[in-house]
């Protein structure tokens, strides 16, 4: 039975990690939210109707009687079931941390541009989304892909457990795309001082499903809707 | 073997919804930065040395050979371990979709006094941190708690999955007190209109560790360091 993932349709947002995983797992899946009549069905849910484990927010999965929200939560779901986490707690533990701190730096790389309120206009908080973007483009990208850098170190790549992809490498990739579509004068620059990060994220989209995904129309195009906004004045 | 928690030694921070799951467990562990010698300790940890699987931030918990980063992560291995998830794939997916959700409002309750940067002072910020709040005092507050007690009224209580307590209702017992401590205004309007929550905190607070706990002096009390701080200028 094909999954049902729930998201809002028109953006990539964090409903692409999940769209990663399913492609690159070869999974059968319904973007819901994308079909002719999706919207309410979605919104239903979300309501709460006769849902037992109610989302707070998409993205969310249906899987059978299932019903799992929370990105890296779905994420954790799916890389069991479809070999794209390890088999070993160990080893399940620590994608879930990556993931975990990816999602950290996706929350952030959202708030550079809605640092006062996620409900009110970019245009109304313009002038503190330049002072945020200073301080995140200067600190927090060389930190966060800094740590990733340091973790394949560690593993000895060409992935961020060595040996075999997981769904934490997907993530990175959308990450570190993400953030060249947003800042490409900054990641220029922070690029420069990585090795290992660059030919993992060569690697995943070099993935036949994953290559295939991208040359899709599945795939959504980055825009200043989502989470990664090409705003020329944040990248200065 | 006792677990080890590594986090800062002086604020509750993320190190607090370990801490509380710990205390509820009844396992034994040392808070090891706050101990003799304890931060250089977790300063080399979090440089990586011979470290196989690298925390990018405290908290992190050693337990055995496993060393465990974020918070949500941690709980979920320490829950499953000592009774405080449930034992089913779906009811351990819900407590982890949960967690992550209170470490959504966490994160934007700290985004609150530190909107533009978190490397900066809050007083270099305090306007923009001004209109933060009030953003978050009215939608965001009410948004999130209105999702708990929406979970507490479909699990029929008194627990978020009902009859049993798991390591989610310790993290929101902690969020409504941090959130209390920072926001005592709003917080008594936005209670008003909550049926559900209080008890399950007061039921949190009577339980026979955790009041043990909480009247000690391994309970550090709030500050303007943490992640809920007292600016009254922010409870508007």
């Amino acid at each position: 039975m094909a999954y049902e993932l729930y998201y809002w349709p028109s953006i990539q947002g964090r409903g692409e990690f999940v769209r990663l995983t399913l492609e690159e797992a070869g999974a059968p899946y319904e973007d819901v939210a994308r079909q002719h009549g999706g919207m309410p069905k979605m919104m239903r849910l979300l309501e709460g109707a006769g849902v037992t484990e109610p989302p707070y927010a998409p993205p969310f999965l249906k899987s059978g009687k299932l019903l799992i929200a929370q990105t890296a939560n779905i994420l954790l779901y799916l890389g069991t079931r479809h070999g794209l986490a390890p088999k070993t707690e160990r080893g399940r533990l620590f994608v879930n941390q990556l993931q975990l701190t990816i999602a950290d730096a996706v929350a952030e790389a959202h708030n550079v541009h809605h640092p006062i309120a996620v409900g009110q206009y970019y245009e109304d908080q313009k002038r503190e989304a330049k002072r945020a973007a200073h301080h995140f483009t200067r600190e927090r990208i060389p930190k966060f892909l800094g740590y990733f850098e340091s973790v394949l170190e560690q593993s000895g790549g060409p992935f961020l457990l060595g040996r075999r992809i997981s769904y934490a490498d997907l993530s990175l990739f959308q990450l570190v795309e993400g953030l060249r579509h947003a800042f490409p004068r900054n990641m220029e620059r922070a690029e420069k001082k990585l090795r290992l990060i660059e030919p993992l994220c060569e690697r995943v989209a070099l993935r036949p499903r994953i290559a295939d995904y991208l040359a899709s129309d599945r795939r959504l195009p980055f825009s200043n809707q989502g989470i990664f906004r090409q705003y020329p004045e944040l990248d200065g």
